[in-house]
């Protein structure tokens, strides 16, 4: 196997030391091999060279919350027996913008599984991803839950749609003891083929408790006695503290509670902790145009000028915030849906391979230091999701995923899009074949 | 002030001791003189003496769960700024029925008052009433929690209508934090004028949690302080779980569980401790016409072959059950609405005036002993809401509500619709006047 | 019965001649006994003089459509089996700002009748009014014809409310032969006690048309047979031209056709027919104010630039145009139901009271002779319903209805909010009474 | 070209003659070439031989109103841009129960002509149809005329979905004078490749006119122009009346007129006039399904016992009918659609490749003589649609599409469903290969 060497740039290498100039990083196969100053790491014979002088190289971008399959009901139900194509299209979508690994968090969990391991095994190209499945405790996404369908569609239609979210973990999880919760949870955590367990600690547009914390403390073992991590979907303070309580080791979206502030002690007990909040963190632009154009739930629960408050305290107080885009690729005119507002309001945050350079444009603005940015991008989430010995940063032993950047996004966050080449398990990706299955692109034209 | 007696009758006094046949009941202004054996007690002179040779004589009937406010979107609006003559009908009707106490557990508390006084005062007639006020944690009627109303009504008479419940303690309070609950809590106790406190445990209509652990315990603790009783809404067996383990005093409508059956452990701790469950026990009848003709709810949550398994359970176990219709009076066609599926169903169980006898048919027909059924609609609600210094039983010193039945209700329960007299407050109401204001009725005439 | 002599002001008779300085109008009793300059017509002796120098002097002003009862689905709910208090109030609302005479074209047909002969035989006061009960062809305001109710309301609510409106006449007709409505029709114009009638040409909202054309001659032959005038509701250009060639007398608010312009044919025909055009004019503050507020159908049906297109070539081409409000009495905050958008929109042009200063301010801004304005708003309105025996023009014999104005209205149509007195029958109202049961009024209070 | 002779058989030969025993079928290329008994129509040399003794031959049959595409929301987001697929299968699912050709009276006009097409050159197998596209003066399958969307889709999926449909001549016509009506018709007519035009006398739910007068005349005109056959969509007995004013070809469903039965006029100026009449004709068993379980527009407009009634008198007046399924081929399990009730209900009547055999089995029932069904599906159909010298009778010259039946038909109803082969355009079907696509049934499994 061969031994690529990329020399000449500046090293962000994730770990959060000092910028190396005139770096080489060496990666054999999959993996980096080593990385230092060009004076301390010799160019093997024979290895391939990429001379990156004037460049900025960064470890791959992570998300820590991103949907690779639409949930939008036309496309669900339009794409129903072929999610995988959306889901393939959507990792192309994220491996080119520089996202090299998501992680998602609420999806149709066989379809997701099934890509996951096609781009492992180097069939199609496409970002790393670790998958969560269903939302435990939740329904499918044509259910009250997210959308309901009223008399539009045949019950088979939505039980269709909904089975391949749901499996065996939904809403009836609610009626049920903590032991019973326990033992739906468990069959879904040994059986699944989930990288990770989610579940609802709130409901999930209300403010109302999905499950006690017996339950939450249940299904939160069952994801540790596994190996797993356990995150929850929360949107109110006490669903946040049950959370954390319950011994959740990613707080999805935790800065998100609606327009009562998160209280000192649950940001001490995150900060002490060492939990990490995975933040959707809106730019001031973004929320004015909420402010004025945004549909109900947006407006007065998830983009308020609460959220912003919380994500300057978690900020200030240091807590680990992860880089969440909370996104998806939608059709061209999908977010012309009544729930989006209108065209391009989701483009500013939610969008898959867009989201993630504002969110780092937004934490900057919110007063993060540069260097912390960029490791809430990349280490922090390796890290939160137990994945620190693979990925995360530019280390000998590493996967080889890492980014080349135009400029350096540490002196300017809108160097993040002056994406020169993005290489993922020691392969540069051929960007301009992204996405090389333009599924939904192509069929709307 | 003149002595009544009351001679002849056999007396069941709610106590739970042997009936007392040739008894006399004395009666001084309000309250009970002396009871006992004819040989032992006797009649003054000068008092008024009623001959009730071949009645039965039990305590007047008391009901744990009554709605005296019917919550029609459509009465509410007609009614609006009216209720109290709503409220004021439907005492009368509980107690031309041989009801002479209810316990409101959620209405418009202003007016519920309003009314609960006048009749306290004598004058206008009418059942005795507590009053509860808004659910805790929920909001009005004409709200997602009850009655969506839609685009039908102007946003300005959908919120005059919730006014008269929320209070401040409606759905906004599911946001805070146990400390801010407690805020809210204390203030709508402290100065509402309610005599006891209810709030959601679970959400109205489904599974899931309204308050976390510690914000359920601070409602109670906010109830105890003041010396109230505290009852929560409950529909799934965590709900029901939550509430004991927060201190609750009455279990409401304890027994509706879905389809989970109440754990044994659950059972164990309501009887070990002792606390009341105020149980909705359809008859076999009404089980039958739900499973047929049944709104939804009602088929999956409400009324299903689980809610009948918890209530013999609950029998069996030897839990103390109390009387619970959970009714109000309608208008003449109002059952025709399409949540309660059609005219007569309702009538079978939560018919305020009517579904007190069907509780105590159906709880005899599940195997409790018939005395026991007495003392559930007597003594046991009395001490369960901490009033039996007062009222349930006939005895000295009680106040004297009282209902002249024309058979024996321990030999057939359908002897308690027999009714042939009924005194509150030492008073016997003129039957044939009730309703005196039927302000419904008259209406749809 | 005394005489009465209004003295010194400047008549405007209402027969389009030219003003009359110094005027003398005598009233005896009911009815205008002469008027003429103060040198033609003595001041009989012991006459009551009015001394309006400085004043104008105009016949009481009339609307061709009115709704004396409003119908909000809450206000119906409401007041059912009180709609004659809120018809009472609405009609001194009505008086009080001049308005001597409306037309009421839909509403609640035995409450209108009983109001309008309550207030004809001097008990109570108000305006006059004639009454065309329900809109033939459909159903009451609680249907899919105005606002569908949905699963709120018991159907029994939705049933007593509509009845009020249909008396027989609804939306089933639309199933009959020509022939069979002529049947249903005849038994409503013969035992109905409406003083009109009006029909559905098109749908209420939408451009379908509601009754063929032989069955529009059946209904206007029927009307004609028995003396009463004939009108239909239309919003398309077929639905008006086939309403003239069935043979109406008023062509209701026959100047709106969505976003497609009359014909100039049409426009013929009427002129050419001398057929009055009872037109929505709204003011281009109001047609701003839509295209950026309003409702959907508002914006594109109501009141589009079409609409407003249409007013200016009927008034140009020389079109009879009556004053028309289509306005009713909303309680305070009632506009801001969904359909109308905001507070404050309809008050713009459909609020009774108010809409008729700005159709007067709404003609002149588009053209119309001022003379011409002042006749479009009495004696051409008494002459298109029949009744210029008796209204509309200030002569003798004539009803003695009239408004005095503090300025002179044709040389700054403003002038018309200056009302000093408004005389209805020979009797001065006395507006700071009016109205004088605000019912809606006290009860929002 | 080889010549086919079919031999043995009774041939029914759709002209109404009396049966031919041991009949000689000669097919040369797509035609018939001659037929005859045996004795008098020799078998040329060479010729195929297909022994049919025992059998009986009649003519393909011919469905009316057929939807080639099914328009259920659910397919056609699913399906959108794939349409041909689902229309594909279904020309091969009418073919092999030997439907040979159907008109098309409503679907996606592109996807319709090109699939007519295909089949036409013998690309793929299938049914021979002629297409009418949108049905003038109604919007696409997902708007208020059909399946109202709501908020569970984007605009732009509603919008491409419909603009299948639409082209040109939706629900916008409805505003327009009958020239504008006009003007747009003739455009659709002579170049949207319709075979025939269908436009809405009534709405399509409704008794509403759709078009007025003048304006369905100008649309007959405008089809007769093109020497098209017109037809209208009608529900009421006035919708009906207009349309056969103005001059249509056939009467699309003229049995159904909600529960006003059609008047003696209207029967007697169709059967004077011999307009076919496309009846929608239920069997008693359905009928009596419908009433108990039907939707409720089924059960009030659809299917009432007027609909029976009607088709009664029809037939003893001697009107022409014609076979009419207005049926599609749905999803397996599409049938649980509220629309429809529940699954099977509509396979009694409505299901293409099944409803035409009921609805002869419902003809007979209802009286008609067994050699005029056999009329009423094959002659009357090409007859009326202006198909009569190529298809519709076994003749000289004729195309040679005919169903071999392994009983006799006029014997017994049941018979139609023995079918032992199909011969459409002289070719024979593969029955065991339909549907050779079998693209929904595949995709649910």
């Amino acid at each position: 196997m061969t031994v690529t060497a990329i020399t000449g740039a500046t090293l962000l290498d994730g770990t959060g030391g000092a910028p190396i100039d005139d770096a080489v990083v060496l990666i054999d196969g999959q993996r980096i091999r080593a990385t230092g100053r060009a004076a301390d790491v010799p160019v093997p014979e024979g290895a391939a060279v990429v001379d990156a002088r004037g460049r900025h190289v960064i470890p791959g971008l992570m998300d820590a919350n991103a949907h690779l399959c639409n949930s939008l009901p036309d496309t669900l139900i339009r794409y129903h027996g072929r999610l995988e194509e959306l889901i393939e299209e959507a990792s192309q979508v994220a491996l080119r913008a520089g996202v090299t690994t998501v992680f998602d968090t609420w999806g149709p969990l066989r379809q997701l599984l099934a890509v996951r391991d096609r781009i492992a095994r180097g069939e199609v190209p496409g970002c790393r991803s670790f998958v969560g499945g269903n939302i435990i405790g939740l329904d499918g996404p044509l259910s009250p839950d997210f959308f309901p369908p009223g008399e539009l569609l045949a019950p088979s239609t939505r039980e269709a749609v909904n089975a391949d979210w749901v499996h065996g973990v939904g809403a009836d999880l609610l009626w049920l003891t903590p032991d019973g919760v326990r033992e739906r949870v468990r069959a879904y955590a040994e059986t699944s083929g989930a990288d990770f367990l989610k579940y609802a600690s709130n409901s999930h547009m209300g403010a109302a408790i999905a499950f006690s914390a017996p339950a939450q403390r249940a299904i939160v073992e069952e994801a540790h006695r596994l190996g797993m991590t356990a995150q929850a979907h929360t949107i109110s303070v006490e669903g946040l503290r049950m959370e954390i309580e319950a011994g959740a080791d990613i707080l999805q979206h935790g800065n998100i509670t609606g327009n009562v502030p998160i209280p000192d002690e649950t940001i001490a007990s995150i900060v002490d902790g060492g939990i990490a909040v995975a933040a959707l963190v809106p730019t001031t632009r973004y929320l004015d145009w909420i402010a004025r154009h945004g549909h109900e739930w947006h407006r007065t629960v998830g983009f308020t000028a609460t959220t912003d408050l919380n994500n300057r305290r978690l900020i200030e107080a240091g807590a680990r915030l992860l880089l969440t885009v909370d996104g998806f690729v939608g059709p061209p005119k999908a977010l012309e849906h009544p729930y989006f507002g209108m065209a391009g309001a989701v483009a500013y945050s939610q969008h898959l391979g867009e989201g993630h350079f504002l969110w780092l444009e937004a934490v900057i603005e919110r007063g993060m230091d540069p260097m912390e940015a960029l490791l809430s991008g990349t280490r922090y989430v390796a890290e939160a999701y137990g994945q620190a010995a693979d990925i995360g940063t530019i280390e000998p032993g590493k996967r080889a995923d890492l980014v080349v950047l135009g400029g350096d996004p540490l002196a300017d966050v809108q160097n993040y899009r002056r994406i020169e080449a993005v290489m993922k398990d020691g392969a540069f990706a051929d960007l301009d074949a992204l996405p090389v299955h333009p599924v939904v692109t192509a069929e709307e034209e």
